[in-house]
């Protein structure tokens, strides 16, 4: 008999930056929602000790849900709506009229799923330039500049020493930061645009070994704006595993409906199936597998493709087209946010 | 207890453009090896018989190995390598030395792991210009045009008709294709260059629904230059699911040996671990999948995630550095194996 | 004393796409102005004996006049105007709503100021691939394809011979081509948008030794659409002479005018100076050359030039930033332009 | 009669970065050359008279003359020859082999006439990501990162406040800084490599108010690496006037010469020539504008263009293929330099 024991289920920090994905199961807090057509944001106000217990930073997260950024009309809701969320963030965060912004976009510009910050701030609509070359600003805009940092990888240098150095020469009031998140769940890639004022923090995303970038690192306040646009490896196949489940448990339900048995199994719908099978169905498909908790499974494959060496990316094949549409989004709701009236 | 043959097997495509996987479980077939350095090549001429027999076409198959092209030491032997296997290959279907060349780079230039065909393209040395503007050219050069046709999402055109309509313009004596490739296992990515006289063919690499590409289809000899650059998701599930089994055996045979104890996990090295689970053991870990055959999982896996609409992409992370060192190096060895002395 | 007429001034194409700049000299012609706020539609239906007067082809030339397109505003007003502008010609060359448009993109995408038609189709929402997977289209839209073939000079392959073999394959019922063009006249550089029913000729623009690109040669109506982004060396140097010349005449002027004295020559705007100096002073400030016609000291120029191998693209130095903006502009309005209601 | 005097010629700083073009009127100094089969290199040890009187810094200067870098061989040769003149700058100003280097790519990467820098970084091999991430590193390598600052146009921050800002986190002990130049001279554009330990001055190259990067103002050697790739409007203007004389010149020698008569214009090369036309004649040809320096016809012409705020790049038209070729040249030249051994 093989010992699960042997598995040690800590050693594998799941990644996920989506604070939805880490409270879900966390019932004791608030949240607050609103509906654009097709669109919802929810806002949380995460408290210390809720924060703690899931292990994320106390302070506001707005999450917005929506389906498909390419189609023109969904493109113009989710822009006021994510326009409306950014200004509502900096309001909240007491952001005057007279405060300079940096505007950051983080990531890889030559690795698409990457390279949605860097994007992003191609096209911010920048002014600090004007005041350097001592011409004087229009009132109706604040001091803006940008910044592309790069990543380790190809500068050999922590993104946030970068950061840090520009700060400390052209010391904006706040920064607005743009990254690709890593999702712990396939069905909100693209899907989800998280912003928070708590900054961005080690290992998330797709750069690891980065330090934090937050207001208490950096001196000033930090929004920082994502979306996932990758999973990794372990996710996945868990992932999978789990629709295996529904997928049998639709199977068994169904199994002498002849109407069922008509219906192409790539039509079949069970994405949404509830009825869970019991532990022992579990077992007796995926023997020991099937009775560990998703968080165990996760652990248990990362255990298992850390030595390999394996570090991937999983993402829809579309992925530029998607990437170009949502920087662009991303870009007109930044600029618009960050002009006065 | 549930139905496992309510599953169809025979529904799902596997997808691996690479001979050596296809191949792999089947015997009676020679090949030739040559080794250079850390790099081998290996050469299956398929008969008629065994290429039926996997589902592949009659005709020259060339596979290079490496293990990594970005070190410069290994690049330049690389280089030398499929310089001389596109030589071999042009020799051995009897290109003349007065034949024109078109070089065309499949796939799209915007996402990164399907690059490799346009960023190939972007080096090749071409010269048909000076001969339609009239000069004439050096007897070293052969008669060399190039095209980027792009992919059906974004065209909206069959890849195969821009070619064939091109070809009746210019009429040129041979094809060189490069494509970015599907692997069927992890292990292969970005580690093998395959050649061959055979072309391209539908469902393969990254471009579903293409027509095929091909002598066959159109009119001249047609060599494929391809690197396999992702996995599909049912690929990445299904191997780990096979890691697993090591990883186990593994844990298994040394659960008692304090030394492995001592090792960190994630430098225990299993991947080429031989001794297998048996049945039982099998069957306690993963149940019913335990006793699965990989193409079985992989079917399930497939009818499992199809439903959802998945469409991904499972690439490295440092995808785009080694893609362009990948088609920097190919641009080289097709420039060179295409000169004339 | 040097002979002037050893000078042959037939030698020498002069190079612009611009009909307004054809024509400016010409005044037997009838045009039809529209104004849109700050933005002039310029209306040119060039009959036959006219064409042939200024060596163009006989069809409909439409201009739109801007001053600049980065500004949010005007670019709204800018993409209504062309938006019209194009549909106007649609419908005056009688294309029907089932007619399938191939929308082509010419030009070197890594070339900043030859990269506008290749950029526009990026964002081309093309809709065929949805007939060839076998779908019903959504009756809202045409049959829509795009196609960016490249440059002879990187595939070796003439613009006009790509195009004609995709026609001949999926059969359009229309095309539409984007180009940047070259100006006469620095003035109309990224401030002019041209459409023609008459297609692209031979030396326009960028690529030199290019076949036409017309109904008449490839049997399908052809609506090209340009926007200046170059002068070639000899218009810029012809252009200084002529602005020596306005300079000189407005420093004649006021060489007693004390105020004027305190003006800061980068202030004083002679730019519409119109009072003109007369031959003698002409010829005291430029001798022989002061008295040559603009196009005499065009083809001087171009004598000079062509010996020395220059090929010169004179460029504004924002262009990365005026082109993307351009491309976008073009893109939206094609797109808006071809969807049915 | 019109009077010249009301021109004020010293308003306009000339543009050039060139060392040599600023020295060549000037005699007293010493130059050591060495021969590279076609390529020249030029050292210049400027004294602090010498700089002052042609207001340069004194210091090293090395200028590579080549011809052609896009053929293979003369590629190789010119790498050659770079590599050496790298090292040999790294010698003289006793960079020792443990002091780390920081890359700087200047310019803009989507001006492709600016994009020199940025894509020679991207091509730079580092290794300070290894040290960071708690690796050593092979004695064979410096500590080595990059950076890509972008320019002030895109980000509204001196390039030199983001540099200090960096330098001051990292603390490299020295910089190479790549960036595109202006030349003065059609006929160096993209033709030399100018090497400097001077560093980067203010509205030098493409980059202006530019506050200077060097040794004085960072604290550590900097060693500028740059290439002429655009003229500006002034020096096209005056390069062809000074043509136009050669032209005539040639002209007027050969008029009653028959056999001349036979070359097409296109054929007489009169670049080289260097019979000169008398003041006289210079008079009856240009007039007033005849008989004056080139500086002062350029600051004439800059005064002229000024006020019509043309701020105009002059390139090659295959600027695109000669700028990545140009930035794998200087990569591997700069990596080639950079090893230790």
């Amino acid at each position: 008999m093989i010992k699960m024991h042997e598995v040690d289920l800590s050693k594998y920090k799941l990644r996920t930056d989506l604070i939805t994905e880490n409270i879900s199961n966390y019932k004791q807090y608030q949240k607050e929602v609103e509906i654009y057509k097709n669109i919802k944001i929810e806002t949380i106000n995460l408290d210390d000790k809720t924060a703690k217990s899931i292990n994320k930073k106390k302070g506001i997260y707005k999450t917005i849900y929506f389906e498909d950024a390419t189609d023109e009309e969904n493109f113009n809701t989710l822009l006021e709506a994510s326009t409306k969320a950014i200004k509502d963030l900096i309001n909240k965060i007491k952001i005057k009229d007279d405060y300079s912004c940096l505007v950051v976009g983080l990531g890889n510009r030559k690795a698409t799923p990457d390279a949605l910050g860097p994007l992003t701030v191609d096209s911010i609509k920048i002014t600090r330039e004007i005041v350097e070359l001592g011409f004087s600003l229009d009132n109706k805009y604040r001091i803006i500049s940008s910044l592309v940092p790069g990543v380790m990888g190809t500068t050999g240098i922590e993104t946030k020493e970068i950061i840090e150095g520009v700060i400390e020469k052209i010391k904006p009031d706040f920064l607005i930061v743009i990254d690709a998140l890593a999702a712990s769940n396939l069905e909100r890639i693209n899907k989800t645009i998280q912003l928070t004022d708590t900054g961005i923090h080690p290992g998330s995303g797709l750069l690891n070994n980065r330090h934090e970038i937050s207001k208490e690192t950096l001196g000033v306040p930090v929004i920082a704006i994502g979306i996932p646009t990758v999973v990794d490896a372990t996710t996945i196949v868990s992932n999978t595993i789990n629709y295996l489940f529904r997928h049998f448990s639709y199977e068994k339900e169904n199994i002498d409906n002849q109407k069922v048995k008509l219906i192409p199994p790539s039509s079949r719908n069970y994405k949404e199936y509830d009825k869970t099978l019991n532990k022992e169905e579990r077992k007796e498909i995926m023997g020991l597998i099937g009775n560990l908790e998703d968080n165990q499974i996760k652990s248990l494959i990362a255990e298992v493709l850390t030595p390999l060496g394996y570090n991937l990316l999983v993402t829809p094949k579309e992925i530029d087209f998607v990437i170009s549409k949502l920087s662009s989004l991303l870009a007109k709701a930044i600029n618009k946010s960050l002009e006065l009236n």
